[in-house]
Order: structure tokens, then sequence, then C-alpha cells
């Protein structure tokens, strides 16, 4: 398949208008063709208006067909075949094997949110029949249900150039809700981004959805972005990289004269907690465990543990040495732009010098452009506690261990922590009254508390919360992976004594 | 029960350090005795320590202890007998009736979440179990289930002193969802809040709940709610005033290092759709229920119908003579404060010199102070849609009937309509499709949608949806009314490969 480097606007091609964007090869630092011409002002503008005009048919179409559509997107990236590995791997740096396991999650997503849409429970059918003769007054009948909320914008992301990205999870369920999206691509993938966004409009015109569904978008800089969130059709937003990049959709958002939610993913360091027993018992696997966790994907997951808390003393301290050995011989990896490897270089250049911060591993010196040498430090709970750059993410393969003189002062780094997307506890038997001491502050923190595992890994399911509190996303009352995502893009409706051939027909009485 | 005029400091009476307000007789301007001394910066931030402390005791109160306060509350505040309706009387010139019914709505909003923590649907459990077996990679054992928030701030409506003030919907929610509630009593009615107030620490001591569960702060001015809002322990706001007052505390909210919800419903003018043949049909019977609803309260309700739109036409000039002529006859009803009513005067004379507008009518000329004369207005379609100053909420009995050309007109009309609480639709039989065309677009516009009645009276049940897109709320995902309430002050969080005896009840294999 040719690249055509087009915008898409509700399914039409069209020259973007504005400086173009190239992908850039992160393992040669080699530009990448075709150049990708950035939308102009008008031309967002446009695919809202084709968003908004599509709202309404596309929120009618009867479930079945809601549901075959996202069913059809996943078939139309499947039938993409090789080349949309290869120019993943191309753009992102990422393994073929990584992108393959990728693929099959961003398909399971599709189809995940196929069977939530036509099991409708995320309307949230609410009945109060009428009493006609209540005294002193009578009840109305009344029913509820949830309705989308209206054209979203979805921001891809870099480190999941296909799940979080143009058909990822957030377009998945906004699409489940009956939302038009408008996706801005990353521009780190724009040739995947285009790839993609292809199988999406031919997905919509197999399945017979209105044109404006979907539109695709490209921009550098932040130009595209902003003109997106502050487009008066734009009802929902959904974004997943930096702080600095969440917090500024998030100021737009409110200066439009109607703010409307803007659901961020922002900035996690993933707290590990080392219970003593466990730690005794189990040190070699701990540090295993952890050093493959640290290096998945280059430490570019959300998820990536960056923090280790444990009581200071020999295990804690052979832990150290383990997971520093492991990970001053691991290979560097290639990150996904050149732009992150930068932050990264300064995020642990800039750990390294802090003060009572000690570094503990450096991974292996390689030649190659951008490779993620992993980086392991340690430092005092006192330090810790002191200094809340210590707090901010490095994104990549970058981990604190953070040693605490006894269980009070491991709380008081816990109290300390900003909100997180995980939590995790690695316990023993022996660890029971401990952990259960801890678990209401975990709760407090994070979305998603696991017990003898590793964050990395986020499974699609229904009882998944991939969000918490500030700064980890914006918004912590819902989540951005699984089938409660959906609820993001919704809103409630009561109908009152509406009658019976106009209701909206999960209301209907004969509605199962 | 002599009035003390005391803060509630987490159940302990305390004197407030700052400048004093009284409450004002609105019937006579009379100042009313006592004084209530406001909250120093130093005694809201108490409050807020012992309402974070009491989070932890409190949300896991078992549910039915939990449900047993609720209950206990609704006992003491019918407790407090008549002296409570005298206050709420004295300081809202409410009648009598009236504030009899909103207790009886306070009492049974308690109940309904009594009812509702005891079902424990609210927690949402989600149960995804683990599957070992599964390739390429087993499946950990994932639950969800809702948590509460954190403690939250509820600042009193001036116009429902009980129902939505210091023991109202918005304390009734978070107090069933397991958060702390500090309260920010309305300066217009704090005898009648202090009398609540004690009521719900009597109530909290009855039941064994936490000391700091419930506190409740008066103040001048707006710097004790903007101290509440921006305290880092505070993690959801409820509010029900005005639209700057509501902007006001987004704008605290956003400018915190953690941002927090704010469920601010701050203004809607609620159209009313008079369909060609039900205004035909029923001119008379419309008029009559129109200028009831307008008045109730003195106009003084959040879904007071405000704007009543139809087709320009003899039987729209019948229903304007008719409602005009009620309520020239109608007598004025004192307002809840000297500057409500002095708002309502300055928002009918602005409203009466703007071009295009015409004034119909008038109310009675009353000698008393603070009475709010009925007004009605007409314009044209095409004024209203060149003018946004037509679309302002005037709180009070104040209504604007916009004559539309043609149907087409209509919809721009409701196209260019801000989000509404309640959209209300006049229809008969013949009406049918046009009604069907509009219902998509009304939809979009409120949160609720009703037919052939009127929107003032707002049901307590599990269907309701008092809420709307903005203005009307700044969150239209919820509802403040009705048992969905609840959902404000949660979120979700995911316990992976828990161990069985570390499970929050909830989530456990045995749990019904």
């Amino acid at each position: 398949m040719t690249l055509r480097a087009q915008l898409l606007l509700g399914g039409q091609p069209a020259n973007g208008e504005a400086a173009a964007i190239h992908g850039i090869n992160p393992a040669t630092n080699e530009r990448l063709e075709p150049g990708y011409p950035g939308a102009s002002p008008a031309q967002v503008a446009e695919a809202c208006a084709l968003a908004e005009a599509a709202l309404e048919p596309y929120r009618h179409t009867p479930l079945e067909a809601r549901a075959v559509f996202l069913e059809t997107i996943a078939e139309q990236i499947l039938a993409l075949g090789d080349e949309l590995i290869e120019r993943a791997m191309l753009e992102s740096g990422l393994p073929r094997a990584r992108l393959e396991g990728e693929r099959g999650r961003t398909i399971g997503q599709l189809r995940l949110f196929a069977d939530v849409v036509r099991a409708g429970d995320w309307q949230g059918v609410r009945i109060d029949p009428a009493q006609p003769e209540r005294t002193p007054l009578p009840r109305s009948d009344l029913r509820l249900q949830y309705i989308p909320l209206g054209p979203v914008a979805v921001f891809g992301a870099s480190n999941f150039p296909l799940a979080f990205s143009v058909a990822g999870g957030d377009t998945a369920s906004a699409l489940a809700a009956g939302c038009p999206v408008v996706v801005k691509a990353h521009s780190a993938h724009p040739g995947t981004s285009e790839l993609v966004g292809r199988a999406v409009v031919a997905a919509a015109r197999e399945s017979g959805m209105p044109d404006g569904v979907f539109s695709l978008l490209y921009g550098s800089g932040n130009s595209v972005g902003q003109a997106l969130v502050a487009d008066p059709r734009i009802k929902a937003v959904g974004f997943t990289g930096s702080r600095r990049g969440g917090q500024a959709l998030l100021a737009t958002s409110q200066s439009r004269s109607e703010p409307i939610p803007v659901y961020a993913e922002m900035s996690s360091i993933n707290p590990v907690l080392l219970l003593p027993a466990a730690l005794d018992s189990r040190t070699e696997t701990l540090a295993a465990g952890f050093a493959g966790s640290l290096q998945l994907g280059a430490g570019q997951f959300c998820t990536n543990p960056g923090l280790i808390l444990g009581l200071k003393g020999p295990a804690l301290n052979h832990f150290a040495e383990l997971a520093a050995e492991a990970l001053s011989q691991a290979d560097a990896q290639t990150m996904l732009t050149p732009g992150i490897h930068q932050a990264y270089q300064e995020g642990v250049d800039a750990l390294g010098r802090v003060e009572g911060v000690e570094t503990l591993a450096t991974g292996r010196e390689d030649a190659r452009p951008n490779g993620c040498k992993p980086r392991l430090f340690r430092t005092t709970a006192t330090h810790f506690l002191a200094n809340e750059q210590l707090q901010q993410e490095v994104f990549g393969a970058s981990a604190l261990i953070v040693s605490c003189r006894d269980e009070a002062e491991l709380v008081m780094v816990l109290t300390a922590l900003e909100g997180q997307l995980t939590a995790t506890v690695q316990m023993d038997d022996q660890d029971h009254a401990l952990a259960r001491r801890l678990l209401p502050l975990l709760e407090r923190k994070a979305g998603r508390v696991l017990f003898n595992g590793f964050p990395t890994g986020v499974e699609v399911c229904h009882a998944m919360v991939h969000g918490g509190p500030w700064p980890a996303t914006s918004d912590s009352r819902t989540t951005s992976v699984g089938s409660a995502a959906i609820q993001r893009f919704l809103r409630p409706v009561c109908y009152q004594d509406c009658p019976p051939e106009l209701l909206p027909e999960a209301l209907q009485d004969d509605n199962p």
C-alpha cells in the first residue's frame, strides 16, 4: 500500500495545508518518507464539523451495526498484514514480537468493545414506573439512559503506536459509546497512523457508517491539538502522554466557553513495595522480576516500576545488588524517538546528580543512537521525603530504590506520594498484617493495587482500572483500559412521561 | 433549642474567629439574631484535617452502620420539630407548607441513600477470574470496586434551605459514598443550618461514627468557601448556586496542585416547547399550568420554566394573553434574600429594556419588601438568536416567550441554546413527527426531557437526572438529585491477585 500522507477528513483523503512532519527511525536517526503535511485550522474545523454532522446518524445506528463496525475495524487492521508491523517497527524502534502482540491487543480491544456495545449494559437503564395513585402527588414515569457526549478528540500515544493510537483504546471506547472521533496522530508514527486510519475508513464504509464518524489529522507542534480541543463541537478528549501535554489540554478545555472532560493519562512512577518476609524469602526472584519489568519496552510503559520501597537492611541491599547486576549487563534498547531518548538522558543525569542519590547501575554502553541504558538509583526515605524532584517520572527504564528506616517511615513515604496508576505489593504470608495496614493507603494513591506481580502488563478486561489520582490521570473517576472506559464518553438523560413511541429503544417496556 | 451560633468542627462546637454573618428576614428586612462568627483559615483547615482523619474509619464502617447513620440523621431532623420549620420560614421567607414538604423530601433523600448504601450496587463490583491456563500468558485475578474519593466540601444552596443545604442531597450522597463532609452553610439561613448541623452531629454520635465525618462552617464573602475548596484534603465539591459562584470554585480547583471534581449546578432557563397541536387544543390549560409552574416558590427553582418556545400565530398569541393575564393578577411572593430580590429586579428591568423584547405582564404591586412580581416577556426568534443576553437566567419568576416563524427557526433556536437542566415538550398525538425530530436535539441540550408536564418538581428516585451540559452544570456526566448522585463521589480501584483475606468485603468470593 503506497503511503499517501493525506489527512482523512470524514473518510475523504485531503492534502494537509500546514508544515509537514516526518517520522524518524530511532534506530538510525534516519528521516522517513513521506512527509505528512499538517492540518490547517480550516481543516481541523472541517473534521469537527463532519464529526458533528455524523453524531446523530452514528449514535442512532443499531447497536448491532455499531458492534459490527468495531469488528470490521479489527479485520481491516489485520488485513493490513505485515506492512503495518514493518512500518510501526521503522517508526517506533519497537521489535516485531512486541508490535505483533500490540496488534493483537488492539484487535482484542475493538472486539471487546463490540461485545460491550451489544450487551448494552453501558446504557445504564433505570426505570421508575409512574405511580398515578401516589399521594399527595402522583409520580411521573421516569426512565434514564446514558447517551454519547458528542464528538471526541483522541491523541495518539507515542508508546503504543497501535493499542493507544489511531484505533486504540480511546478511539474504540469512544466509538463504542456512539461518539464520532477525530484523531490527532502522534508525530512519531505518521505512517503507522495513516495505515490504521485508512483501515478505519474502509471499515466505516463497509459497515455503512456515516461520513465524519472518523477523521485523522497530522500536525507539527501543538497547534492542531489545541485547535481540536478548543473546537466547540468537540465534547471530550482522550490523551496519553506527558504531564505538561495533559495540563496544556486541560487548560485549553477550561478556557472554552463550555469546558469539556479531558481524560489525560500523564505520569506515574508505580511504587513497588517489597514487604520484609517476601523480600527475605524471594530476593533473587524479585530482583530478576523487577529488572525484567523495568526493561520491558525500554521502560516506556505508563506502568513501568520506577520506585522500589523497602525496609533498610541486608535483604534490601542484596536485592539492590542483584538488580544492579542484571541491569548493568542489560543491552540498550532503542527508544521511541530521539526526543524521548534525550529526555530520558536528561532525566537520569539529573537524578544521578541529586544529593543523597546513589547510582547503582547503568546498562551497557552502546554506540547505536537512542539506546536506553537502564539506570538504577538508590536513596533514603529521608532524602526522598525532602525532595519532590525524586517523585518525577523519568520516562524509560529508570528506577529508584528508597530504603525506609522502619514501617512508620514507609508509611510516610507512601503518604507523601502523588497519585499513581498502580501500586504493587510483594508479600508473603508473614507480611499480611503490614499489607493490611498499608492497603487503605494504597487504594487512595492508585487505580490498581497488585500483589506479587509487576505492574507492566495491563489486562484488557472488565475489571481493569488504568487510571488513578492526579497526576497519574486528570480524572481518577475513570479508566482508559478495559470495558469500563466506555463510561468516559457518556452522560445520563432522564425521560419523564415520554410517549412510548418516542422512547429510545433501550428504555422501551419490551426491551430485555 | 437555643441557637449557639457556633461552628461544628468534627462534632465539636467552636466559636468562629472571623466576621459574623446574620440571617435577614426577607419578609421584613429585619436582621436576625444571633450573629454567626465565621471560620478562620485555621478553623477551615481544622475541619478538613478532621475530615481526613475520619475518612479511613468512616469508609470502612459496615454498610449497615452507614445506612443507619443516614436514617438517624433523618430522625434527628424530624426531632427538631417545628422549631426548624419556623426558623427556616424566618430566614427564607418560604411558606410553612413548602418547608414542611421540603423537610419531607430531605428525610426521604436520606432514607433513599440509606437503602442505596445497603443494596451496595454503587460499589460497581466487576470480577474477571484468573485464567492460569491461558496462553500465551495466564490472566491474573482482577476485581474492581468503587471507593470514596475522600472528604467532600458541600455548599448549602439558598433556594432549598433543607433539601440542598446542610443535610441535603449533596451531603446525603457524599456520606452514602463513604466521604466525610465539610459543609459551608449558606449565609442566608445560618440558624436553619445550625439546627440541621446539630442534628447531623447528634446522629453521628448516636451511630458511633468517627469525629470529623461532618463539620459545619460559616463565613461571610467567599473566603471560607475558597479556602475549603483549596484545601488539599478536600477531594470533591458539591455546589448549587450562581454561574459566577460555580465558575469561581472551578477556577480554585484548577489552580490546586491536584485539581478535583467540582459538581456545580449553576444556571438553566428550562425551555418549554409548545408544539402546534398541543398549543391549539390546550391553550388554556397550558397557560394556567405554565403560570403556576413559573410562580412556584417565587420562581426560585433551578428548573423554573424561563423560556417558552412556540410557532408564531393566533394560538401562541392566545397563550401569551392568558398567561399574561394570570401573571398580572398574581400576588408578589417574598424572595429568599434581599440580594436575590435585587438581582431579580435588575434582571427583569434589563430584559424589559432590550430592543425587540416586549413586556407582557408584571405582577401586582406590593408594598412589602423583597416581593417577586412575576414578569412575562415576549420576543421573536430573530431577536433571541441575535442576542445572547436573552439566554441568561433571571433567577425568579421571569419568563420569555419566543415566537418562531416556522419549525426550521424553532430548530435554530434550540440549536443555539446553552445546556439546560430540563427541556419540556408539550405535544398532542398530531405533534409526534415534530417531537421525534426535535428529541435528539433536546437530549443533547438537557439532562431531563419531559413531556406534557412542567419542569418544576424534581422527583427523588433512581431514574432522575438533575444535571445537564454546561452551564446548567459543570459536569454533565452526573446528577445531583436521585440515587445516581452517589456516583459523583466514587472512583474505581482494581485489585489484582489480591490474597482473599485482604480483599475488600464487596469483592470476596462469598459476597452475594
